[in-house]
């Protein structure tokens, strides 16, 4: 019944009988030898008279499917990885390359030299003072790591094959950068002093690159997606803003005291400052003070510009963004869908060409998860097969990727972890099961915090600022901390620590718990770990915030958008790395105390020494710390620049120590990081509205607990078929890993005395998994456009359409 | 056929016979005897054995007729101005009072009583110098004004009963309002001097009050719903504030150099201002150049407070004003629906219950719109009699709403206006027609405005700042005018003026052509009307922006928001007053030149003479400028406030000439502000957003040019209609307009010789359009929903059941 070893794969592929096949000159024979069926809108229409040309004996056979499995395996994973198909491997030596390169030890190396390129900067000159290193160290270095890079991309040359490497629009800038970095790191080292090196700020391409960058590189596309509409908004907005400069300098430039509108340059300067509100009331008092009536100017001027198409802008952006969401949604899945496809078609055997057998699919899952243990691939081929079925079918088969990263456990028997202890500490836990789920103690708990945080308010306002903090530690610092550390244990012998630690509210608790008390010892040590205690004890503040569904909401959110925040907040870094590198090569330097006395800020940079009475005071005007002497020193400039407020002072001091020109890199500046602020706005907005609407849509699921902790799956397992399975790996594949996974089946089904076993399959709810319910819909039409597209022409006709490269599958080929 | 004087009406009101009807103790018998038909789901039961004991003879049937009327169109203006039923006019002497009450008049007496009291703060202590008026004259003014709002009140009291009144929410607050400010006003009559009154700060009340300042009470009820939320994510923000305030407190107080942080209220202060990011970097200085990982502090604060919460805060807002924007729509509809309902109820004779006649709905439009002409009530009804049955059902009058503010014009014949010219002249204009409408044309015209542009930019460039403006106009200027002029000279003559004339930006050329020209001959009458002509230039700009289809769309979307857009800015300005009245109270003339010199802002108010070289300069702060001395600088200093910037110097002057407490005052501020701005952006962003998503999914009807103009209903009238129209109103209404404008059609018919004319009616589209298109299946299942919930009962209990109050028909209680 089962897939046995006679069973032949309805494709052959990378077999070395049909190596000649994967060259594009195909022999039509051997491609009626293996693409002889063609599966038409799922009728498998036999071919006729194919002659029996390949080697059908065991071993071959075997090697044959191992193969299939590899290459399933494979697609699968450029599925999950939305790796085009165009760059799936076509031959054994591409097939070596792909493998070499898909591995986390290649990915980390990739990360490490993207990283060290990046991380040069800071002891290039100008470094970081303590991070300095002699020019031919930090060349050394470079070079090494462009050699790393080099050696990267000869793999994927190797595996894609010259004709579609020159094809990958991204590894070709790569290729081009990389040319371009080696010069200039060769001569450095050669001339042993840096030249001016803007093209550093493109070494984050390396990083981009990377495997583990990904989430970088799709928001990067969004940005680059949302861009026109943006465009076309901010002209709108300089053509106000011009508009708006002559007629402030028609109006204001006779007044002499007005040094805003003074010229037609210095009037655009100021309204795009006034654009950004950073010199508001000061650029209107001049002539505020002359005429009254003056104000309405700047006020229509900023209702217009600021309140009206800055808000434009970001209507346009998040309607460009909502779209492009859901496209991507869309495009994600149907390419996961069509890999599903690819698989499928390499996993089902002549004989039965509508299903694939466990063994195949245990075969396909040795490759695709190596570190899967039996009785997970089992349980996953159980749950895959909704039917019963002997075979799963390709419907049961697309649901691939919603249990995959499933985690198994078995389902307890009993409904508390205490039903099994004799009846006295029963009882007992059984009490304080009760107590801690009951109201009350949630709520006194609430109190206690409430308390605890009025106590915190007042103990700091009693305090005088001269006070030394490290030596005491409040007295109610440790009962507080007592009274949270009964709590959690409470909790945990009360729910048991399985379902205590299931939670993330619990698991911040405890956390914050025991840390609080690991800096009391450390204190007990005299360690002064003072700092850390004051944050844990805000924190633990933030316990209160559950008392509410909206506030758990939030921060639930807040946490499952956590990833997605940190990859934008990555993309920002990336932005910023590359303007820091053209702002340390053009300004450094250029900023120090006392400087830029031509300009108008010139006071906020003075340090000079004050008498007042008797005691001399350093008046600081502190602006020459914002400066572009060092990497880090730039970062922080750049952050003050992104916050706006009192920006254009760093740039008039910048552009009154070098020319003119020096604003433009200011106001690009601030315009690039209003398009990526404006898209981390539309994305919080965008995120934080589809999940409303999603627990609008879903009620009750909401109210399933098991839901709420994410997603959950269902296999039960019967005696017999474990030992099916059994005696299934006993013959395939006889490592002892697997076959002692699913001896641990029968023995909890031994222990437990009843013939079957129920195993849950847990994963946390991804953003996926709320936008297939929320377009459940519009899902099932993309299905049916997608394969009314596909499925009448031959199957493997959709990896040319995509990408009009030479199908790498030639047994697809009609 | 057609409803004849015979006809009984089906329900009586107001009648004298029935007045006994109208108390809420209506005796069993008479309630038999109108309400003696139930419409059951439009199924009429006929009450058995009812008494006839109305008369019937034909002047009271007709009065009885004027009477339901009256009332019908009663109705519909309720459901129109979406005032609720309970308050609809239950007997003759409340429906006098009512129609006193309900006309533009009273209205305007309303609008002007509420602006005069409010306007009346310009010349009150402390007054604008120029306006400033003796306490007598300004008390005697506003006692005045008091005693038309007490007078409008009775009306209303009146209208509505004492009941009905006193569960007035609005009504009531307003009439307690009024007897404060009437008392305060004697005290200062009596006393000759304004004291502290701060309860000014309420007069807004009167003016929202008012019927033209619906859509204001809207925004003010749409704010208030959108609170609670707003309010929760507010308290996480200042939870966040404050342990961020203690920690920095804990940090940086050490530093003594560091002003900020020094005690825990200033360090509460400083985060708050943080905040709104008007003291960003100077706060962080003093802590950055003693350690500079201290940054690390204030990055963390601004990135989880603005960047994340911040935003958050208008996700829940743009959220919440999105389904109370749904909510509002689908009640407005409902209650639309229900005042049909209640109107048509009216409108049925005892003999035909289920159909309006012409004669009872011309009946019914005289009241509804008395200025609308016979022509017009017909070509009404012929529209809503899509079947073309003698009578109109339930079905076709649910669209009255739709097509009452139709412009009716016949359609003409012709394609253009120039068809029936001579040969020659036809020529001439077809060639003119050809040449405005070509793509050559509109682009030849791009290009002069683009040159026109740059030119004028050059031009500014090029002029010293010193010159003398107003004696020169530049030749540029004439030329363009020139090319302008022409072009649209050809455009009215090509298409004809209608034609030209319906097109919004047509409008918009056409009149900043005929400004500009108006300039240029002041000009040279040496009026100098030289910022007139510079805004003028600008704005002749502007039509370059017609180029793509995306500014058009923007800028359609501008015009269509801009009264939605007008009653937010008046929503504002209504904050901006009664926060005025309290500043002014309270800190009026604390600030002057060289104040606040306790203050760390006191650079920013200094006001002294400087000598540079030889010569003496005055070196001003101009920040005592923005200061609470009479109502207009208030306003200003306001809305630097909601601007933010520098709001802190305003905020700590005032502080430090009065008490801490102040900060409170200003600190509100910003918080109502930014509720109020987080709505105006979620306005604007929903309002796009669902403009984008209209023309999304309704891209058939945009290329439709009749569509982009607004709503388009046709009606043919055939001679004969027309004929027995005309006969109708002989019989009816003897009045010779409305006979006029019905002989009018006839004659229109024998000119162009046809038997028949089409009408085509038009009107403007509205934001409730797009809506009912965008919502069109959901507002069926509202309906449906709808008369589940009212049909199975009588239809009156509708009325009953919105407000627990009792009917005010009787007859409609089953």
């Amino acid at each position: 019944m089962e897939g046995t070893d006679d069973d032949v794969p309805l494709i052959l592929t990378w077999d070395d009988t049909n190596s000649g096949l994967l060259s594009e000159e195909t022999e039509g024979g051997d491609e009626n030898g293996v693409g002889g069926y063609d599966i038409v809108n799922n009728q498998v229409i036999p071919a006729v008279g194919r002659p029996p040309n390949y080697t059908a004996h065991n071993a071959s056979l075997r090697q044959s499917w191992e193969m299939n499995y590899q290459e399933a395996a494979i697609y699968l994973q450029e599925g999950e990885n939305n790796d085009k198909f165009f760059t799936h491997p076509r031959n054994p030596k591409a097939l070596a390359a792909y493998l070499f390169a898909h591995n986390h030890i290649f990915y980390m190396m990739e990360l490490l030299t993207g990283l060290l390129l990046m991380v040069l900067s800071l002891c290039e000159a100008p470094a970081v003072p303590s991070l300095r290193l002699d020019v031919y160290v930090h060349a050394t270095l470079e070079l090494l790591a462009l050699v790393i890079v080099a050696f990267e991309l000869c793999m994927k040359l190797r595996w894609l094959g010259f004709h579609t490497f020159i094809r990958h629009k991204r590894t070709m800038v790569k290729t081009c950068v990389l040319l371009l970095q080696f010069v200039e790191a060769i001569v450095v080292l050669i001339r042993q002093t840096s030249h001016l090196r803007v093209t550093r700020a493109l070494r984050p391409i390396f990083l981009v690159d990377c495997r583990y960058c990904g989430a970088v590189r799709r928001n990067l596309r969004q940005i680059f997606q949302s861009l026109p509409p943006f465009i076309d908004i901010l002209l709108l907005l300089l053509f106000f803003m011009i508009i708006f400069a002559i007629l402030g300098f028609c109006l204001f430039s006779p007044n002499t005291s007005d040094p805003h509108f003074n010229t037609l340059e210095n009037s655009i300067v100021s309204l795009f400052v006034l654009l950004t509100t950073a010199n508001f009331p000061d650029v209107m008092m001049p002539a505020y003070s002359r005429n009254r009536w003056s104000c309405v100017f700047f006020i229509v001027y900023l209702s217009i510009e600021l309140y009206f198409i800055m808000n434009l802008l970001l209507a346009v952006v998040f309607d460009t963004f909502n779209g492009v969401e859901k496209m991507k949604f869309k495009s994600l899945l149907l390419h996961k869908r069509s890999a599903i496809d690819h698989a499928f078609k390499l996993l089902v055997s002549r004989q039965r060409p509508m299903g694939v057998s466990l063994k195949q699919f245990d075969g396909l899952m040795r490759f695709y998860r190596p570190r899967m243990s039996a009785r997970d691939r089992f349980l996953t081929y159980k749950t895959l097969n909704t039917a019963g079925a002997p075979m799963l079918s390709l419907e049961d088969f697309y649901k691939f990727y919603e249990v995959i990263g499933l985690k198994w456990k078995a389902r307890r028997s009993g409904e508390h972890w205490f039903d099994d202890l004799p009846h006295t500490p029963f009882l007992i836990f059984k009490g304080i099961n009760l107590l801690v789920k009951s109201k009350a103690f949630q709520y006194t708990m609430y109190v206690v915090v409430a308390v605890n945080g009025v106590w915190i308010l007042i103990e700091t306002y009693m305090l005088n600022s001269g006070f030394s903090w490290s030596r005491i530690v409040p007295l109610s610092y440790i009962v507080f901390l007592t009274i949270y550390g009964v709590d959690v244990l409470l909790k945990i012998t009360g729910l048991g620590p399985l379902a205590y630690f299931s939670s993330g509210w619990n698991l911040f608790d405890f956390s914050v718990t025991v840390f609080a008390f690991l800096g009391l010892i450390a204190l007990a040590f005299n360690m002064e770990p003072f700092y850390f205690i004051v944050v844990l004890r805000s924190l633990q503040l933030l316990r209160v915030f559950k008392i509410k569904q909206r506030y758990r909401n939030v921060l639930d959110t807040m946490f499952e958008l956590f990833p997605r925040m940190a990859s934008l907040g990555l993309t920002l870094i990336i932005f910023y790395y590359s303007f820091a590198i053209v702002g340390m090569e053009f300004f450094a330097d250029v900023i120090y105390p006392n400087c830029c006395n031509t300009s108008t800020v010139a006071e906020s940079y003075r340090q000079i020494n004050v008498t007042i009475g008797n005691r001399t005071v350093l008046d600081e005007g502190y602006y020459y710390l914002n400066n572009f002497n060092n990497i880090l020193s730039s970062f922080v400039t750049l952050f003050e620049l992104t916050v706006v407020n009192n920006w254009y002072i760093t740039m008039e001091g910048v552009t009154s120590m070098t020319t003119h020109w020096s604003r433009l890199y200011f106001m690009t500046f601030y315009i690039v990081t209003m398009v990526v602020m404006t898209i981390i706005v539309a994305f919080i907005l965008d995120a934080f509205v589809f999940r409303m609407n999603y627990s609008r849509k879903n009620k009750e699921p909401q109210l399933d607990p098991e839901d709420e902790n994410g997603i959950v799956f269902e296999a039960e397992v019967s005696r017999d078929e474990a030992l099916a399975t059994l005696e299934l790996y006993k013959q395939t594949c006889p490592g002892l890993s697997s076959i002692n996974s699913l001896q641990g089946v029968l023995l909890a089904m031994d222990r437990s005395g009843s013939s079957d076993l129920v195993y849950l399959g847990r994963r946390s709810r991804t953003k996926s998994d709320l936008s297939m319910k929320m377009y459940e819909e519009e899902i099932q039409e993309w299905y049916a456009e997608f394969s009314r597209e596909n499925l009448p022409q031959s199957d493997g006709s959709l990896v040319d359409r995509e990408l009009d490269v030479p199908s790498p599958c030639p047994e697809h080929e009609p």
